[in-house]
Formats: structure tokens, C-alpha cells, sequence
């Protein structure tokens, strides 16, 4: 047992720094619920769609359960000061107990029909459902969302696109319980094969 | 055309900080070939599973072609300080170019029939090959991948299998161009439902 945990954490620290991101879905009793991961990865720009990785649904996974039975989640991103907050939310609450108010956040419906968003957080999305992958080599499942709703501050997004994330401080994560800031970044060109990549000013 | 590239800049911006690596692979004839990718994720820890994102196979991709020839891939996290070579990496390179050579990384065979390692990576893996999984609604190609030979310096690794990556001062990146590093990290104890997290020291 002890075995197993060494391994679980070398195995997820592994994978790299990731982003930690709050995911907010309400059932169709009304029941929101609140979740960290760091599993949300990119699967292409247009259309827009990201992946998510669910571990096995063998005990309750209200997440998982909320995202299929409402069509909705939302993504959100919170500065690193929420980090105590954040980690809160991997705790076993009960269906009953809403992570929102339990782990101090405010749940903030900003369209209608859609799952909660988190208000403190300062990058936000919505996700609609597309299509869920099981994975029979471990019984993980991937879900795929595309991307609904954006919210993000004008100052922090760029005339070419880019979106300057270290401005918000995000709340990073290692493994299962180790949480980072980010330093600010440096911007490249676009690499070509005959010369080193030039910083943007 | 323009508006494609901002909505790419900031589709790939959205999902958050991720760590850059370095995929090294060889095709049968021996030709090395190194890329950097921002879409490793974890799949679960027992079996080691990872997944990686691949644009779709509609122009050469090198680095999915060797991996599925081969069965083998090799993952490299190096420090912040080689970032303009990481990034140099997602240049065009053509087939008879290794970009080890071009970007200015050392090939590394550790394992034989294995493919090449970076030998400036502080933390690195190889991964065998499991399975494709095609995803149709944009054509990419989500790659398993299980953990094979784990090479990392003793230093990091502590006692409960916690890994200390910000201590090698890993690269990260948010969307295509911009390279971050990341501060020292706080861990917590296991989240309890009754009460805030506890800072581990």
C-alpha cells in the first residue's frame, strides 16, 4: 500500500508542472461541485476543443457524473494566493457538501443553463460535452470538451492572440499536492531551421 | 489566415502553464529526431501510462512516425536555461537534419534498441509504445505511452516519492512561444473535508 502511494506520487510528479484549474458543474438537482485537475491539456485550436483525463468510475466522480449529465463544465484558472483553497477541493466532501462553499468560493452563473464558474477566478471557460474515451489499459477515461464561453481580462490578452497567463499569477501544481508560482515569461519568433529562435521585445 | 493564427495562439494559451520537453525518437535507419511538445499528460500510475497530443499525420511528424516504427520514444525535461534551443526545436527541420545537432543537444543511447535520450535532460524517460487513438473531430492522434527506463538525479527524489522538478529549474511554456520558469513549491497534506489544508514543512 505504502509502495503503491510512492509510486503514485513519483509517477504524477513525473508528467511535469502543470496548471492547476478548477472545474465547476452542478447536477440536475441543482447540486454544484468544484474540483482541481491538472490532467486539461490542448487537442486543437479550430475547432476548439481541450482533454480531460477522469480516473476510474468505480466510486462517485460527481465531476464526471455533473459534465455527461448536464452537457456543461467550466475551467477555471485562479491566481496562486487560492492555493490552500484549491487543494481543498481534492478532499472526499459528500454530493451534499458543494466544495464551493466549503473550500471558499463563489459559485457565479454567468450564463444560463450552464455550470457554475468560479468568481475569483480571473481566466474562465465553458466546455459543452463532446464525446468521453475509456481507456481499457487502466480504466481512466478521457473526455473531450469544446470550448464555449470565454472570460478573460483585456489586459492580459494580446494584439496577436497571446495570452500573457503569468500576469494572472496561476496557481501551478506538481504531483498531488505541491503547488508553484510561475516567473514571467520570454516570447520567441517563430523558429526557422538556420538560425536561433530571436526573444520578442 | 491571420485570424487562424490568433485564435491558435489563444486557443493553446487557454489550457494553462505546461512544462516544454524535448521527445527524442531514431527511425529504422538510424536518424535522430528530437521535438519539443507541451501535450504530455498522466494516465495513471500503475501501470505508468502517459498520453501525448499529435497534430494531425497530414505533413510528416517525424517524432510519430519513429515512435510507432521504433515502439520506443525517449521524454527529457531540461532546465530553463536551453530554452531558445528547446524552442529552436519546432522549427522544419527536414528528415536528413537531426535537430540534436541544429539545436545543439547531445544524443544519449542508455538503453540499446532504445531510442536517443538528450544528455543535457536532468530528468528523463522512455516510453514504449501502447496504442493510437485516433480523434476525429479534428484529426489528431492521441498517442499511450507506457513509462519504461526512469533516470533522475537522487537529490530530488524524496523519501514518500515525491519528485522536487522545481529544484532542476524546469522549462515551461505557455502556448507555442512563450518559456517560463517556475518558483520552489509549497506541498500540503492530504485534503480533509473539515478543515484547511495543512502546509507541509
Amino acid at each position: 500500500m505504502e509502495d503503491d502511494r510512492y509510486r503514485a506520487r513519483l509517477i504524477n510528479c513525473l508528467s511535469g508542472v502543470k496548471t492547476a484549474c478548477l472545474i465547476g458543474t452542478v447536477d440536475n438537482e441543482g447540486a454544484t461541485n468544484l474540483a482541481v485537475f491538472s490532467s486539461l491539456f490542448h487537442l486543437g485550436a479550430n475547432p476548439a476543443l481541450m482533454g480531460l483525463i477522469f480516473r476510474p468510475h468505480v466510486t462517485p466522480r460527481h465531476t464526471l457524473e455533473n459534465f455527461k449529465e448536464t452537457g456543461f463544465a467550466t475551467i477555471n484558472l485562479l491566481s496562486s494566493s487560492y492555493q490552500e483553497n484549491i487543494h481543498h477541493t481534492s478532499a472526499r466532501f459528500s454530493k451534499d457538501q458543494s466544495e464551493f462553499d466549503r473550500c471558499g468560493f463563489t459559485p457565479e452563473f454567468l450564463n444560463e443553463g450552464v455550470a457554475p464558474f468560479v468568481k475569483e477566478a480571473q481566466v474562465k471557460w465553458s466546455l459543452s460535452f463532446v464525446r468521453q474515451v475509456d481507456i481499457p489499459e487502466n480504466g481512466t477515461h478521457m473526455v473531450i470538451g469544446a470550448v464555449e464561453d470565454v472570460f478573460i481580462p483585456q489586459n492580459i490578452l494580446k494584439e496577436d492572440g497571446f495570452l500573457d497567463l503569468a500576469a494572472i499569477d496561476p496557481c501551478l501544481v506538481t504531483g498531488l499536492d505541491c503547488y508553484h508560482q510561475v516567473k514571467s515569461g520570454t516570447r520567441y519568433a517563430y523558429a526557422k531551421p538556420d538560425h536561433k529562435p530571436q526573444a520578442l521585445s
